[in-house]
């Protein structure tokens, strides 16, 4: 095969310090596990950037490093953890109200996360209308809001003596709302910031202000912000990276490795209902039907991109997709997925896939979240801008770099994301055909 | 990238007879579903050769025909049907005690199907127990019963015009036995036939006669058969193709689906309890624990072979795992399989997965072998010999090729096999990264 | 014990005329399997009224009769089939369109069904919004309305040469309303129906005519109707029995299974939730908010009238109780059903049990018609009049007779059925004690 | 109605020593529980002695005590514990293996829970392979153990204080063993004692010894002990109650739910196939086919027993019904469930029903050895001798006391206790008839 050129990249010297606005369950439980993998507590489980092999060359080369091995990542032991909370004072008491990790979990790394306290936020109830924010800014204005947010930053990196940093969006689901003009152009946010324009969320100012701060910014809920065009414009002008949307986890993850298995083998779907049953703050928040309306739209678009119904319209054309949450109380943070699957295969004939999943969202989330920071941190340092599609993998509603849709197939996304590392470490990409 | 050079590939012309070592519930439905679609009455769905699409190029390029439009394949219509069954006399009263499909999707094909007489049948009551043969050749000699068989298929060949034949056992499971010497070679296999071996089970015959009449043999049942070194020597010397073993259906398909995710995701596997209930005479066969041991071992080996617990012991180095089949009688041909999952994440965190699968094994099971029929004949023309690894993604004990282990993760056959395809025409392999 | 006094019961002696307010699925279902027993085509599978026996004396007398030789119902073969519908125009029709039968099972019988031909109902779709009617009754007063009905009731039973009538509502769910004033009495009933009250739902004019012709009304829906004062005050003046509501079939059957167990047994409940799928025209009517809220309240109520949280509050005072209703089109009349219970035991220990209904509601639902028709007539000519409280087994929401609230426990419902019978009849009720 | 006569019974004053051969998970659950009661630290969930109230009269009278009141039970402070067990050195270790409790819940009780040091059992590995006894009376002849026996117990209620004692077996389930000459009379089993026959089980050593110490014997396991014909003789000629067998949980228990409902509605069942999963102790014992022989008979009588194939055959004549349970180690004693249930209806119809119980065993055992040791305790003071047949609600395959075959269905037996408690206090039994 042709010869494959090495990416330049920037060491990964110094500390790292990953900010995650929103400091609930999600982020202490990330958090909490990270300290305990440091001290050796635990093994990172579920990081793919941590505990994933990759295989270079042929089988027969037998060379398989860890991928953090492979390529230049941050090391665990240099980051640093920041964040906004309107609620939590710190990222103990966090995983306290949170109700994920049991007592003893959290009983010899209290002390670090106690230390951890997330800077007030910038917080509207007008888009989280069940939450009552406590800890925040403030300030009237959105461009001062913006303004703060860059100083917050600032002040992080230098007291904290942190080289880079990173920002995974680990706060609660945003009211639904189509983009409007303001959202069009750099120039035209910055003059709504300016007004204090209504369609403006606080998703979208963290992400503006992470940009003018050659901060790159993961989106792990479903709010839009990352989709906007001015944000778009502002991370390739900037040169920072950008990706998008809603962590993969639960359901969807399922529904995921689920869906392309049926398209492998050319079997039907004429039905997919689906409902949730959660007891958390997330399920409080999505049983307000218009925070729901964005989950819906993130989980709905998954099973189109990835069964192609316009390439198999006998398969696929006819797909009563029902998705549901509810909040259920007795679950607690456990949430619990139901799925029924209606296929269908030879002559028509039918048959249902019932799947009961009983779940942990916040440690299905948290390996993300560290995977993101590192991988969004290589990129940045291997000189990538724009949106950064290779970890599609990791997001519900992944967003495409260019005009083509991108792949919502776990299995395909895991391939871009190996391949994408392979490419820039100038290693042939592994095609498991006769001769490769 | 490189330049790729197109193989050379016999056209499809003529008649291809497919012969079926048994003809029961699978074989009787492949043949109603061959000749429905045929006459336009249904698609046939979960035939990769027939519906899937194969892209080509970059995305870009929007190339993207179906497979059976790509490679030059025998048209369904080409296709004439046959086999052996110590049973059945005819396919349409197959049909009818199988209890797969419904009277109203057989009335209107059932004089082809009732036209459709199996041979009499090599069978040997001490492998399968619990059926009692009735339409048995009375043939003592094994060496005998296998010329037997290759008159068979040569005065099939020339009564039905054809040009080429294939078989796909679809027979029962066999009891289980370890190979012995008289598996060794061509030579001791060949004199173990004429001293009436003890060790040689039916299909085995079946395979030895196949392979000496340049018929491509693919094998449906967990029994050894293409695995015995006798005859992958022999499908080396004779330039046929072989592939084996075990439909890739139900609870096993299932679990090439979802054991890839967890890897994908290095979630870790603590423990995978799987039971299947099931009424039909698959399910009496593999009641007796003889016939089961041989399932059992080929069910349980696919988890290893998709989760490297060598690479990755602390996530899948210590998994229960239990697979049970129970006859069942109320559920008559409609298996169901129920599965517990239970898998760990972020600081080893537990969470349990419940599959119920209302499944009809037959139903999975007729387009797999439509498709090995197909794909066999293409790689007997296109010149390969031994065993063909690329066909793995049908298979629940994929043989491998060479040394290392064949893949057992759905979607890296998936790729494996269109790759191949694409290498044999000329294309580049997809690999999804940034670069292609 | 004590002697037992016969109750005086008229022979049920001549044709009883069955009638059905709503000619769908239910109802269509109930007639095709009345007509497969009377030609000894399926024995009546679910009909209590039918294939029970019922236990006489102590378990040493060995009297165990079936309850349809023990009491004088009406035979199978007396029963003539009538009522109403807006848009079938035969029972044959109507069971085509629901496609709860099979076309073998309704071949043989296709002639009387089409004979079977529903009135013009009277229909107002501002109470079931999702229908529109076809064949209704072009009267605009309420009053006329209910006329009409009467003058239909009498035509019938003369045409027909019935000696008794009796009304059992199959038709769809209303939407919820509270009662109002001019459900308060009957004279302020009729004072509204002449003003063409719009609080006065069809169902209501419906039950009013049936009372005035002397015809016994079960409600099987969750409609208000036979709650509101003025049809209990003219059931008693006019010596008619009434009874509802809302036949139990489902995922309510299955909760009133299951809860009295957790409460004979003293375990805890902290949360129930129930989700169906189903795609039939009563899943589309329930699909509108309106006609849902009927259902629900009917729904919820079940668990405390079992559980008795105001006797319990540590086992059932704190339970988080949700029901939804999910159009869904790919399940069809089969109905399913997902439960997850939340229980708690010994030291507050929590238990999960998930239930999967795969459930066909018409199936399950026509036995109840027929079952209420029979003992609502053997009530009249027994000289009942008022609420039937003995018949809240068949029942989601029982109307109690009197001001204690009717019992929801199946077992005691069943329990208070038969010994009910027993006494009519002068014989001991069964105590299960040492000594009966 | 009649006037009831009220029953002499010897009032519940000092101490009540509840002794259980076998201290394991189901026993020092118990334990720990009843502690945790008395303390005040949690109710005694899933206890009807401690928890149920009881009606008396008619509704309307309102008089509605706690069972514990209205009847003279031992109270729980009272309680002494003790027993035997060849492994655990004291009830604290026994829940620290068992593993059912967690460490908040057993550390404020563990100076108590470590004072409960069994005594040395009667065991031989001979009935339960895969269990090795350390802490073993080195007594070889079996009439010699029984006198051993009978000195603990008289050492232990002199020691304690005791007024009384009661047996409840929570021992191991036995290898299965039909009973044989020696078990005939009282006579031939001493005769047996002194020959050490092998057909003495060590079970049937403790019941024999509690018998002539004047103990009551309940069984908690699946060994026929109080089946045998030898030891029902001696409990009437001693006068001493005994009851058996088996604790009704599990899956057991919810079959005794489910099954007693579809009789109720006449719906038919063509198929049971249920499955457990357990990794405890338990699971090791009978993973050994010997040991779930036993088992197996107990769990499949008990659907005859309630749906009466003899009288319904048309319904329950021709049920396939499977029971397997399975050794699986990640569930650890969280035993889990899974039932599938074929059942049909009107006009023969099918319909499934899926339930999956993720179950506690020893959760749900622990308050039934409490009500047994109360209420067996309630029997002897109140002058009964031989089988409980009223106790039956508790067990999986109740013994009859006289010829007929005991209840199963969980509802009749339920009303069986409370009215037999009734009538043994002079009131009325409740029917649920319209009369009472």
């Amino acid at each position: 095969m042709a010869a494959m050129t090495v990416r330049q990249i920037a060491p990964a010297t110094g500390k790292l310090g990953v900010l995650t606005p929103g400091m609930g369950a999600v982020a202490s439980t990330f958090i909490a596990g990270v300290i305990a993998a440091r001290e050796g507590i635990s093994a990172p489980i579920g990081s793919v950037s941590q505990m994933a092999h990759i295989r270079l060359g042929t089988k027969e080369e037998n060379r398989n490093p860890l991928i953090k091995e492979f390529v230049p990542l941050a090391d665990l032991g240099d980051i640093v953890f920041g964040g906004w909370d309107p609620i939590s004072p710190n990222a103990m008491e966090a995983a306290k109200t949170a109700g994920v990790l049991e007592g003893k979990d959290l009983d010899s790394i209290s002390a670090e996360m106690e230390g951890i306290v997330p800077m007030e936020a910038v917080f509207d109830q007008r888009w989280v209308s069940r939450l009552e924010g406590v800890r925040v800014k403030d300030i009237p204005n959105k461009w001062d809001q913006a303004e703060a947010l860059i100083a917050d930053m600032a002040r992080f990196k230098e007291e904290n003596g942190c080289d880079r940093l990173v920002i995974v969006w680990c706060g609660s689901t945003e009211a639904y709302q189509e983009p409007s003009a303001v959202h069009d152009t750099v120039a035209s946010f910055e003059q709504g910031l300016r007004d204090n324009d209504d369609n403006i969320s606080p998703s979208q100012i963290y992400c503006y202000a992470a940009l003018q701060s050659d901060v790159p910014y993961a989106n792990g809920a479903p709010n839009l912000t990352t989709d906007l065009p001015c944000m778009i414009e502002l991370s390739k002008t900037n040169g920072v990276p950008i990706a998008g949307k809603d962590f993969k986890t639960g359901q969807t993850l399922m529904k995921t490795l689920l869906a392309p298995g049926f398209k492998a083998r050319m079997l039907g779907v004429r039905g997919w209902f689906s409902t949730n049953i959660l007891g958390n703050r997330d399920g409080e928040v999505l049983d307000d039907p218009e925070n729901f309306k964005s989950k819906e739209v993130s989980k709905l678009g998954v099973l189109d991109g990835i069964l192609q119904p316009e390439v198999y319209p006998d398969l696929y054309g006819n797909i009563d997709h029902v998705v549901r949450i509810n909040y259920y109380p007795p679950r607690g943070d456990n949430k619990e997925g139901w799925d029924n699957i209606d296929i269908f295969g030879w002559l028509g004939y039918p048959m249902q896939i019932k799947v009961d999943f009983l779940c942990r969202d916040s440690i299905l989330a948290a390996p993300i979240v560290l995977d993101l920071a590192l991988f969004m941190d290589l990129a940045h340092r291997a000189g990538e801008s724009g949106v950064q599609e290779w970890l599609s993998f990791y997001l519900k509603a992944p967003q495409a770099a260019g005009d083509v849709p991108a792949e919502a197939d776990l299995f395909i996304q895991q391939t871009k994301l190996k391949n994408t590392l392979r490419e820039w470490m100038g290693e042939q990409p592994v095609t498991h055909s006769e001769a490769g």
